[in-house]
């Protein structure tokens, strides 16, 4: 006589979500990384059949050969080609047993230059780099100046036009709260609602740059890049700040501005709820000027 | 009858110093640059033999095609092979008359990504790029961090060491004010006297980064990265600040530390009298973090 299926029973999925109270098959353990890198050399974050220089087919390939076994990850957010981050978080579950310090200083001997590991954490069965974010935080830099710098061309998007940051703010203003974004969206965009709460968008000038700064419980296919073209078109003057809740109302992609580049698009941050005890991670070298003689002391 | 020399006869040697009253020959102009070069890619700045990819060839290179004759030019410093500058200043001598943006749009189409004019004056013939400067000043930026960054490594140079401002501070204050810098130099260094008058030595920190400013009078061969190889072993706490003072007063290379690398040097400024009238220039985008969740509103 066949046995009744246990109320609980679940089909484990590697790297997939666990039912709360469930663990992981025997032996098997799941662990957190925290991922910088740098996107100007790199056909974006998702493997493909037709680019090697990917940032998970790196960190999967290095992570293999630590664990001796092939191992497979999940990201918090898929970023496009060119674009950075400095706080990408992943997961993966495997059966090898490493101390932390393998998972960092051992897997970024097999890592390019471009790709470094910052921190590692065992983290509970019910931890999930993409499904347990409550948000993410994104950085936006534009190099502001009648000429392009020598510097991090790739590192930052340039514009040799002067932006007037009061208006940006103004038209920032609109989109900020729970809306449709559908206006702000990829035509090739595959989430399920178009609807976002985004909870802070501030915009600041450091020297010749203008830092966006955005954080969202998550985000659409190229909605910042897409936020950014149309405030720096108001930026420029070229439209009032009040265009920006007109293109979010239009519920229509055709009604916006072009893509911002990748360039000087950065993952900063992800969020998860703190019983999942992942580490903070202080940005790191981004890009802004400090001003001459006058150094903060 | 030979006619007599008049007292202020002058040979007119192209881009040579003139001297007071004294005019260019006929039809020529002296014109001074602004360059911005990220030295990661770069030979150095000046011309050789063996390396094409060199700042001075590269200008030199553009400048004669905007001329449509054959410009040689003069720098304020010789910056090695990794070094960046964000306003390297030079001046050559042309026949050529062209509007400012020539000198500036024009030779950027000419240039590749790494070097960048952003400035073209014309200025008077007394002043020489090397010899009318007053002041030098330089940026070191130390990335102090467990993991190396994936953003620029060619910019910055990395430790993983914690380093202590504080003692690197009062390290400082031996080398600040007009010293016999013999410890401090290259033995390659061609400069006849090893005096030099350090009028300022700033150490900050800003996030992750440690940036020293340092202003002098003028630099000996290597001076920058030797003082910064002995603070940084102060920082590191091998040695305690008072070594900074008996390096200096051995007047003895072999008595010093390392010699920094040179991927986090950057030259930021040179001071000109006030009468030649060169602009200002923004150092542009350096490589500082920004908090996040902070931004200077």
């Amino acid at each position: 006589m066949q046995r009744e299926k246990p109320h609980n029973h679940w089909h484990y999925k590697p790297n997939g979500e666990i039912p709360p109270g469930e663990r992981l098959p025997e032996g098997l353990r799941r662990i957190a990384l925290g991922v910088e890198y740098c996107g100007a050399r790199l056909h974006g974050f998702q493997k493909q059949k037709s680019a090697d220089a990917t940032v998970q087919a790196y960190l999967e390939k290095a992570l293999s050969t630590i664990a001796a076994e092939p191992v497979t990850l999940v990201c918090a957010g898929r970023t496009d080609a060119g674009v950075h981050a400095t706080n990408q978080v992943i997961h993966f579950d495997t059966g090898a047993v490493r101390p932390t310090r393998a998972w960092v200083e051992g897997v970024n001997t097999k890592l390019p230059d471009a790709v470094r590991v910052h921190w590692a954490r065992e983290v509970s069965p019910q931890f999930h780099a993409r499904f347990s974010a409550r948000a993410r935080s994104y950085r936006y830099l534009i190099h502001s100046a009648p000429t392009r710098s020598a510097q991090a061309a790739a590192e930052v998007t340039w514009t040799q036009h002067p932006l007037d940051l009061e208006a940006m703010r103004a038209g920032a203003r609109y989109l900020v709260g729970r809306h449709d974004f559908t206006s702000f969206r990829a035509s090739q965009c595959q989430a399920k609602s178009p609807v976002r709460d985004i909870t802070r968008l501030d915009i600041a000038r450091v020297g010749q740059l203008i830092v966006l700064e955005i954080s969202a419980n998550a985000f659409l296919h190229h909605m910042v890049r897409n936020i950014t073209g149309v405030l720096m078109a108001v930026g420029r003057g070229e439209r009032a700040p009040q265009w920006v809740g007109e293109v979010l109302a239009a519920r229509d992609r055709t009604a916006g501005g072009v893509t911002a580049p990748p360039f000087g698009l950065y993952l900063v941050n992800v969020q998860y709820p703190a019983e999942f005890g992942l580490p903070a991670h202080e940005p790191g070298p981004l890009l802004v000027p400090l001003p001459l003689g006058g150094l903060p002391v």
